[in-house]
């Protein structure tokens, strides 16, 4: 369906761009937490390309498109090379680093979902995989490092919830049959927008109700 | 196998109070780090239902039962939405979920042996899947919430070996071609008691022989 | 194209080799962080057998060799029995340890790039494959360890990069159809030297480029 929907070449091509983002965001970590320049690889690669992994071997696609397309696998390396040598201003124009970010949720949720239903599961499952596609390499970038998956903490802005609607748009469209190249794009916006505005205005998810004080804050 | 031996409805009722309460401990802990709701809808998921993806994913039956059984995603979103609204009221009956887990983990050892063998595994990599599926959720929990996992600290209450002795007690009975409800009923409840028992006289396993003090204590 | 090359049963016993001493690595581990027997068994099989669980979930191979072959599953054990009772005497011999693991490195890059190619990977991927056969043990059992991952730290040896010329070298001489017994035990040889010579010179990876120390070092 994704082959059908989609010029394979635009796919690819925005396919990359999401991986790069990813990616700066693995190998700036790599560089905060000190890690030396395979620390950088290695975490821009999980992040790139982690999300994807997981789906893959979840649907049995093996093996994993990130391991079949060479693309995938030098992209992160570039990001990596950058990062390394510009990190300085990497990290000042980190503000956009953070919209091509948002841009990358917005495809990965919606590229995720598609191909998890194209591989015969079920909507509900298919849109859990988009939103696994899209979130699954920040969290093992996390785990690596190390930290408490940032995916998973109050005090950041939402993260999760623009990946849900994104991927739960796809699923309607799938359901109503009207998935079409404008719809999915539709569906991309959607997330990146929400994902933009969360970030403006600080949009966070609550904690558990009545949640007292009398554990030590992390 | 599975199948043949039991009434499907009653294993997936049973499989499904198994996911609900390995997701409570995960909402729970998620609770404690001070995640926030998606933090514990996460945590709970992966508990609830991580140990038998690692499972499903080694035999090649994908894609998992996670991802192809609405029942199973949705089990842990209930489990979230209690702890969310409810966790002191849950914190304080501790002692209850705690026998509830310790009821999931000999049933998941015991339906996690059957079905690897039912794929073809050998009787001990049937067995040690077995034990995997009946932890793996745990293990994760704790590696998400970035903590060393409970299973494997020498503070904790006997765990593993419950699950251990119920999935070797399951291998036996396939091996000697005497498995049935009764006999694999008994296996969990072996492993449900052994479970009761470690807690309530907090047996615990040794560690290193001549364990001297030289490191400082985690 | 392995059993080919190689006879199975020399194979074989390498690659148990392999396994016990990663596998001794991973028990230590569980000494200094003060983890009960079990602890040590879990991170003796995740350090020994991960890096070719993973490759084998990657390709395709299921169930993976680790759950197919006893003495894989066993050994192990045999090394977390070791470490159990005489831990004081091996980390007194931790030298003739990090040499073994250094034998284990470069037989795990060259045997894992090899099968990721007969399972019809392109080189790069499986030169990757073969990276991740070798290192992927090492990273899971720092993360259950609840410690950043050693091959990713910039105060450590190099490591990686002794794996990536091993399974480098293999591509190459797949690609140039030169591959023989002789070429791959050179090409294991190679990394396994170059990571004697960077464990005795202290060789290490940079840091990011113009690394300042705002940040607190870990």
């Amino acid at each position: 369906m994704l082959q059908q929907l989609f010029n394979p070449s635009v796919l690819h091509t925005l396919d990359l761009i999401g991986i790069f983002v990813f990616a700066i965001s693995g190998a700036l970590l790599a560089v905060r937490k000190n890690l030396d320049v395979f620390g950088l690889a290695v975490l821009a690669e999980v992040t790139g390309l982690g999300g994807g992994l997981f789906r893959d071997l979840v649907i049995g696609a093996v093996p994993p498109a990130a391991f079949t397309d060479l693309g995938y696998f030098l992209t992160p390396l570039l990001a990596t090379a950058l990062v390394f040598f510009l990190h300085p201003q990497v990290e000042r124009i980190q503000a956009a680093v953070n919209v091509f970010d948002a841009a990358g949720l917005g495809l990965f949720c919606v590229v995720g979902t598609i191909k998890a239903y194209d591989y015969g599961l079920s909507l509900t499952a298919s849109a859990t995989l988009g939103l696994a596609t899209a979130v699954g390499g920040g969290v093992l970038r996390d785990v690596l490092a190390n930290e408490v998956p940032s995916l998973l903490r109050w005090d950041r802005d939402l993260y999760a919830v623009p990946a849900i609607v994104g991927a739960t748009i796809v699923a309607l469209c799938i359901r109503y049959d009207v998935l079409t190249p404008f719809t999915s794009s539709f569906a991309a916006t959607v997330a990146f927008v929400l994902r933009l505005l969360a970030m403006r205005y600080h949009w966070r998810a609550p904690r558990a109700w009545n949640r007292r004080s009398t554990v030590r804050e992390e």
